[in-house]
């Protein structure tokens, strides 16, 4: 679809050709497509998208007028909103969430009941904005606090920049209509208030950093990025009070430029290397995008469990020390794992490095995919590696009192994950391919469609797949410039042995290059390029440092990280018990894997459990299936185990 | 001493000749001694009561002061205390957890400074007390909340608990005057409130429970006893409201005589625990006092670090499910230590059963005695296992932020451990021995001597060691019964196998008996019995469940348990390089050990820390010194361990 196949869904003027796209740097190694340029067609992703069109946006509406927090906004706007303001501080951003995820989804779709949901959700949060911009329910009403009295734990400008992102949504689909002029107004106050000349602090939460970058390049307005950039630069500096978690909580420990690693609250921390990254970008501050960039690399190999999940303590949801990655503890946040795609697909776009496709690839299908339930009606908050005791299902109109639930929840206190899920999915093609001036590269694999422009020339093409199950891909070309088409296809890390490439014609070229293969050739329309990428199942061992998880050993299948869950053990094994053995074979199965188990014998357990060294017996259980970690829990309460200690090993001795 | 050398230390009338010792039940197996009849002559437990009283108690006392948590009391005497409270809500209890050191320790001293300083501060305290007798300088005060207002997370009844507490110090050693007087105001309200006929509530934090029980003991009046039983029987009835953390944070999720395991808040847990079983002892309910040594005995073998520490959730400060004890995560909360040794000499008094002192000695030198600097002027709240970074010492007047400084700090905002410690060390011998009709147990090791009579007649004994860091104890009696003396001496579970006993009087009889070795003879005034436990380092291993430590090994050394801290590295080595050759010989030190290390070499780190099988080369390092784990974090800041990688494990296939 393109956008002039869209209905106007409400008064709207067109806004400035840049890609229907949620971050479009203005510079860059790769160009984002846009959602006229890239469509899914089928399988994998398309189910995706219907569970987010069908189930999740209107499970997230529901939740949201049920507990009170978008009556909120018109109780602001009637003047009567006080000290019953309905939810925490920031539940306003669960709005603005949910307005990007429809933006998105109206950019996709011509659903009417949507476009009409969608106005109305937006005129109600209008309604609520003051007279100079200010617009938030929690501060300011009377009984209230005042405005930017608490910009450690106030999530004022955090709001905002969810806000801010809902109004790029809406640009970006080509309608610039209200939210977006109630975005202008909010983004004026706070230039006001916070820019040059105005008082020097920045939010608690970051987020409104790269929400304004990205909101000046959709209005063009350079005051915003410049008020981005401050907020960048400021943060590190000790304008927030102290807390009791410290300064690297909110990142205000060492100037953004400065940092090694990413540390304090995850989703903090990558919301605001996202931003700086944008400031970097835009401003073509070398040193600051390296930093941002060493601080993805040192994360990613020493702060990162195996599903890209990130965050290994509970109490302040932050990154431990380096190789700190408990299973049983990874708070793993869905958040974080949609805001370390949000980076990635940064350093991406501005480096053309494969490896941040293959970390967005990992993170999308281990992490974020395993948030929504089957139905889509419920959500990991936290996304432990290893689940011992098999968790309560919360009641289906309960709002959950914690983030850790060891079963997926209709909806928290603190909702952040299933809003975010919404507004990922719904522009989830956009992460898929980009174009540079000679070619398309393409990142990840699915049924989808891709039709651009490169070098002025049109080029069009299909992906079909049955990935992340099945490794073979044919990518069949409709339209491509008359020099010839270039196209890169990444070749996932796991890959690099053992993918194939191949072509009917002769006359297209493969070049194995890092972290992808180059085609070229002239590529008549019907050419079809075919890649297989070797997805059956192998052993991953972690890094020894990694002590939680020595001696074990996960199971991989592709792009996918499996998982062994009680429900597929045979009666009476439990999870403690059993043990993988290395040596036999691993078997692919249509979603996941077969692997040799044993048991050992646990009996009611000791009085003390350290001791002297013992041998523990073991007996054959034989193959026994493991799923793709995503899926886990759906079928009831269950324990569940990425990593398994591995058959004979020295841990046995004890 | 006895109690008739000790100095009038205020107006004061003698209480009832119960043993001058912290808990006194009305039955059981065995009887607790008081003050007067064991004494720390020199060695270890001298060296710990001086530092208690020259540094501890008055590094408690000068900070109470300097941050107002004294002056409360002088400004809600005045009147004028309102919203200025200083500190949070509980820390009343602070200094009552002093008064009830102090009263210990002028129980043992004859101070005059401390008993002029101990009655100056009880005037303070008293005047404070409302003509109702309730006493709180947290609440229903002009500006703050009203009384009992907040049961979840109050802590008025905790704070209430620890001022009797405090008063049963005072009245045991000798002395019933203002402090018992106050206590009694504030139990009379209490039961007035609570009692029969009164609110049917408990306390968010349990503490009250025991206290009213030792407080009903001292005082005879069975009122107390009645209200300690009524809550300890309403917990786990939801009397509580709904907090973030669920009801088993409080122990409100199921009755205590129903539940299985120790679970929630470990120190909340402990607190009740013990209170329940005073209340099972002296009403003789065998249910209750089974459930209770059950979940000690599940908690125990499932819950418990190799240290005695409990407590894997920094969130909450709780238990993980059972084998969730990840080392560098260890909680570890010093005063959840003490909260153990509570409950085990509750269970050893009931029982007679020598684990319950097996693991006393393990939780006091391994998790408690590692909380004060060897100065005692800084302490750890947590108690970790496994030091990764080495931290920042916090400054020497500032308050830390945080519980789980990685240093040990001078002060807390929440500093219960500190007092905790000081209350502890003041009565430390009394866990040493105990009585029964037929004769005297020594449960632990030291220089200490026993005046007590058995049946009528006097038995004195001196006990000489070097232990914890030697096994040879020699045990010279002064005095025996005519009919001749029964003596047990305690053999630690890893001494089962190794521990030798003699006399050089023939007459004079041995029994292995489960836990103990028990002694009979005529046993003439100089006779001397020997006994040597083996303490040459040995090498202890993990249930293969506790996944956080698979293929890692602990070095022990008699009821020591060690670590390798990179003070004792050599320059360039890290820790976790180090793997430690099992197969290699352990020496004995000092007070440590040595052993055979070797090194792995990890390069800067890959890019993704989980790949294919491969081998880590290492190189031997010879001996290194592993030192007792209570003594780490002396030398400045540093990592350390308590498990190592074992050598040549199928871990290093990664």
């Amino acid at each position: 679809m393109t956008l002039s196949d869209q209905p106007a869904v409400a008064p709207s003027r067109r806004t400035h050709p840049s890609p229907s796209a949620p971050v479009v740097p203005s510079a860059g190694v790769l160009r984002p497509l846009g959602m006229d340029e890239i469509t899914v067609t089928g399988g994998f992703w398309r189910e995706y998208q219907s569970l987010n069109a069908e189930s999740i946006i209107g499970h997230c509406l529901e939740w949201m007028e049920r507990v009170g927090w978008i009556r909120n906004f018109d109780l602001a706007a009637a003047g009567t909103l006080g000290s019953d303001h309905a939810g925490i501080e920031f539940v306003d951003s669960e709005v603005y969430k949910l307005l990007e995820a429809m933006a998105w989804e109206l950019g996709r779709s011509a659903d009417e009941a949507l476009a009409a949901t969608y106005s109305s959700l937006v005129a109600r949060v209008a309604a609520a904005q003051e007279s100079d911009g200010y617009l938030h329910t929690s501060f300011g009403h009377p009984g209230q606090r005042e405005r930017f009295s608490d910009l450690e734990w106030g999530h004022e400008l955090y709001c905002f920049g969810h806000l801010l992102q809902a109004a790029v949504a809406r640009l970006r689909t080509g309608h610039d209509d209200d939210l977006p002029a109630v975005a202008r107004r909010v983004a004026d106050m706070l230039y006001r208030e916070f820019g040059p000349g105005g008082r020097t602090a920045v939010c608690g939460h970051p987020e409104i950093e790269p929400a304004l970058a990205e909101f000046a390049r959709a209005t063009g307005d350079k005051r915003y990025f410049e008020l981005a950039r401050l907020f960048v630069e400021r943060r590190g500096t000790g304008t927030l009070a102290p807390i009791e978690y410290g300064p690297e909580y909110f990142q205000d420990d060492v100037p953004v430029r400065d940092a090694e690693v990413l540390r304090g609250h995850a989703v903090r921390a990558l919301y605001l290397a996202a931003g700086a990254l944008d400031v970097a970008v835009d401003t073509d501050d070398v040193a600051l995008k390296n930093a941002v960039a060493r601080q993805w690399e040192n994360t990613v190999a020493r702060r990162t469990y195996i599903t890209g999940g990130i965050g290994s303590h509970h109490r302040d949801e932050s990154f431990g020390a380096d190789f700190e990655l408990p299973p049983d503890r990874a708070y793993s946040e869905t958040c974080a794992g949609i805001a370390s795609i949000m980076l990635s697909w940064r350093l991406l776009l501005a480096t053309g490095e494969a490896r941040y496709a293959d970390h967005i690839e990992r993170t999308l299908l281990n992490n974020v995919l395993a948030s929504p339930r089957a139905d889509g009606r419920a959500f990991f908050y936290t996304n432990t590696l290893h689940q011992r005791t098999a968790g309560v299902p919360p009641h289906p109109t309960d709002v959950s009192k914690r983030a850790d639930s060891s079963m997926r929840a209709p909806w928290f206190e603190v909702s952040c994950c299933p809003t975010n899920v919404a507004r990922t999915l719904a522009n989830i093609p956009l992460y898929f391919a980009t174009a540079d001036d000679a070619g398309v590269q393409l990142h990840h694999y699915g049924d989808y469609r891709v039709d651009t422009r490169v070098g002025g020339e049109r080029v069009a093409l299909t992906v079909a797949t049955d990935y992340p199950f099945d490794g073979e891909i044919a990518v069949t070309i409709h339209a491509a410039p008359l020099a010839g088409l270039r196209l890169s296809l990444r070749i996932p890390a796991w890959a690099r042995e053992g993918a194939t490439w191949r072509c009917a014609d002769p006359t297209v070229t493969f070049e194995l290059l890092e972290g992808h293969v180059a085609v070229s050739g002239a590529c008549a329309a019907g050419t079809v390029i075919r890649l297989d990428l070797p997805v059956q199942p192998r052993l991953t061992f972690p890094d020894p440092r990694i002590d939680a998880i020595r001696g074990e050993v996960a199971v991989e299948r592709g792009p996918l990280v499996l998982a062994l869950e009680s429900v597929d053990l045979p009666q009476g094994v439990t999870l403690d018990q059993v043990r993988l053995d290395t040596s036999a074979p691993l078997e692919g199965t249509a979603a996941g894997a077969t692997a040799h188990l044993s048991v050992v014998a646990h009996g009611a357990g000791g009085e003390w459990p350290y001791g002297g060294a013992h041998t523990v017996a073991s007996e054959a259980l034989g193959p026994v299936s493991l799923i793709p970690y995503y899926r886990w829990a759906n079928r009831g309460p269950s324990t569940m185990r990425v990593f398994t200690p591995i058959a004979d090993s020295n841990s046995e001795t004890a």
